[in-house]
């Protein structure tokens, strides 16, 4: 068939997510994220979906560079409250088989050792269905809340994050061999202490000397996805990641993006076709163009401007509650902000842009694009984007939910099926191996996890 | 009724817990630890016995003392390997209704910030049926896996639990009002921003300047369980605990333990009659005496001596393995060993004990008491001992996973209930209101807990 186009469903452990305000339409039931059936319900459907996984995103803090607090992120939940994604892995795996779970973790807040046990569990507990987004954390209230005045600076995150990714490595990759456990029950032995070797780490941010907890799992390493986009980011990228998520607001925009990604792969020593690419994006469906298009009109109605540009405003660290709603923005204050704000404009750039029109247009799916349309309008976009972008697949972003991911699974993965893009039965295997192929649950050379194995540190 | 006697469930996330060898057992499944049907289906069974909770331990370490060394614990999966344990709970949560969740963290390698979120998103997800058990660790090689040289000392490890406490409850209690979230579509406002209030600590061990990240859950602060049984961890309990879990070999020994920890209470202002107190115990149940005897024979002959002599090296700082089998134990070396020896020598005073003995003894459910028997008899000697110790209930450890438990729920509940002793329906509501009944979902005075609520700091 024609390459693959993979799908994963993008939520967090929030309400509304990427679209803020659509909380408060009446069959929107992400209100309900407190509440174990309803992520049950939504594992199922992806699963019945052939989704390959399950994004979820997280911050370990708040929006509040609008109007210098977080009351418009808080009236308009936006992302805030937002409860821990990890924890919602295990209930979800209990009623699935195959789906995978990409789960976001700020290195910056979890010690490695406690973390790297809590991702073998994990794996474990999955079968191998794990896969961990690596984030160094971008919020100024996280730093906060954890006792600091302020973040680390951006690169030097990354050079902690280097650091912590070397000792995970090691409790993963190199602490028991492969046939340490032996469970035998008549002589007695449940592991075999030669295999098992103490790892010893002394580096600039983190030192240790333990064994790793946990026995080795299926994937050992759950697969690292990554979404870092400035050359510091992508370079880490370059080395870590399997899997990368970037967003973008046109092909335009996100083709140079994964190139520049796929030459950073490629600077590390690595096949640059070994990474899959995921870009953000949110599809409002319906049977017929029009129906998709009066269920636009009608979400559109329950977008909160205020929600959105909290979102927008702790992106970019710009407070655009110092703007008029009616206000044309042709520059804003500093390079996180142009940069969004180019993002946004690019999606149309003839257009003039009020602040207004930016909180419409990233109050359902964020700075992503947004395509509307029947099945086959739809199915079209996605070809097209995908052969433009040169992406393995999307990062689809509910508006309503769980309604667009139901819309997905009914009427957008038929089509794409029957148009030979689009997996008819999941592999079988680990996560990596249903990513990657047959044989390839563990990581392979020459990422930089496997220098780790058996070495004699 | 007579006083009800509750019962939890003792377990942890590895293999045979407290008794060491016993996965060799051609019955035992504790081997399959790290698979989800396993605590699926032990978390059916114990709400089918309508257990209170099952408690789940955790070391975030390696028992390394006995010969220097963590080989002993790892050839007899002497609690090692072991996964997290909060990641069993939103699966077991799933397929349960009232059974509580008591869950081990130690709180000197989890950043308060993040932990007091992950408590809260498991009070959520579980409907209010979450405890956590406030440990601050005991193992060296727990501090050097994180990159210290070893354990703050004993004392200062409270005071630092002191601190860590008052900032999670401030989160718990303290950052959100009961009526902050209002969930109203029709106005679009989900939280009311002016009843969420920033948390600022700055305490001698942690500082912070933040929100909760979690709207309030069912019961807010966990329920607290602690098990601290020196001088200081008594105080500790005495002010925060609301279960205590207690462990020693005899009714002799546990009584005068309960009365002291009572006045620690009393001592701290507090109810004595408030905190409920759990002791270890182990059953070997049969349809008869001497059904259970033969049992009990069976399963003696799976204990690891050198698994138990690892574990009971690992509580006492003591090197087991610089001992003779044969040798007899009179005195050991130092305080903890001669605290552990003489709770082992109280279990039959008129005896002198080997090291082989020792290790027996322990290696079925730890120093605690083994009670052997029919139902009628294991019934009898239960009410005995809560009779002369005035504990509330037993944490009942398993010798064989999950017979131990499917043996309690099927010969001694019914003995229990029958005897007017036992609850013949679980109470609605939280883990807290079924402890302690209806309308107490939430902490209340004079728990320190509740001077957080509101509080203008």
């Amino acid at each position: 068939m024609a390459r693959e186009i993979r799908l994963n469903a993008f939520a967090m452990n929030c309400v509304g997510h990427m679209s803020p305000g659509l909380w408060t339409h009446p069959r929107d039931r992400s209100s309900d994220y407190n509440r174990l059936p309803h992520w049950l319900d939504l594992a199922r459907t992806l699963e019945r979906g052939r989704f390959d996984g399950l994004f979820l995103a997280d911050v370990l803090g708040v929006y509040d560079v609008y109007g210098g607090t977080a009351d418009a992120a808080l009236r308009h939940a936006a992302q805030v409250p937002v409860n821990d994604p990890l924890l919602l892995v295990p209930a979800m795996a209990a009623v699935t088989t195959h789906l995978g779970f990409g789960v976001t973790s700020t290195l910056s807040y979890e010690p490695p050792f406690p973390f790297a046990r809590r991702m073998s569990t994990l794996d474990h507990l999955t079968d191998g269905r794990i896969g961990w987004n690596i984030v160094t954390g971008y919020l100024d209230s996280a730093a906060r809340a954890a006792g600091r005045e302020r973040q680390t600076s951006h690169d030097d995150r990354y050079d902690v994050a280097d650091d912590y990714m070397e000792l995970v490595y090691k409790l993963w990759e190199g602490s028991w061999d492969d046939d340490a456990v032996l469970r035998d029950r008549a002589r007695g032995i449940f592991t075999d202490p030669a295999k098992v070797r103490r790892v010893r780490h002394d580096g600039p941010h983190f030192k240790l000397d333990a064994i790793h907890l946990a026995e080795p799992s299926p994937q050992r390493t759950p697969v690292l996805y990554q979404a870092g986009s400035s050359p510091r980011g992508r370079a880490f990228a370059g080395e870590h990641a399997e899997c990368v998520f970037i967003s973008g607001p046109s092909a335009k925009v996100i083709a140079p993006r994964v190139a520049a990604l796929r030459s950073a792969v490629r600077a590390a020593g690595r096949d640059p076709e070994s990474v899959l690419i995921f870009s953000m994006m949110t599809v409002i469906l319906g049977h017929t163009d029009a129906e998709a298009e009066a269920r636009h009109e009608e979400y559109r109605r329950h977008v909160s401007h205020e929600g959105a540009l909290a979102l927008m405003s702790g992106w970019t660290g710009v407070d655009f509650s110092t703007y008029d709603l009616d206000q044309q923005v042709r520059h804003v204050e500093n390079d996180a902000g142009r940069t969004a704000m180019d993002n946004v404009s690019r999606a149309d750039p003839d257009r003039v842009w009020t602040v207004r029109e930016v909180a419409e247009h990233i109050g359902i799916g964020g700075i992503g694009p947004l395509v509307v349309g029947g099945p086959e309008r739809v199915a079209d976009a996605i070809e097209g984007w995908v052969e433009e972008t040169g992406v393995d697949g999307l990062n689809l972003c509910y508006a309503v939910l769980p309604e667009s991911f139901e819309d997905v699974v009914e009427l957008l993965v038929p089509e794409l099926t029957r148009r030979g893009r689009y997996k008819s039965d999941y592999q079988p295997g680990t996560l990596r191996e249903k990513l990657f192929g047959e044989g390839r649950a563990r990581l392979t050379a020459p990422h930089p996890a496997v220098a780790h194995r058996q070495a004699g540190f």
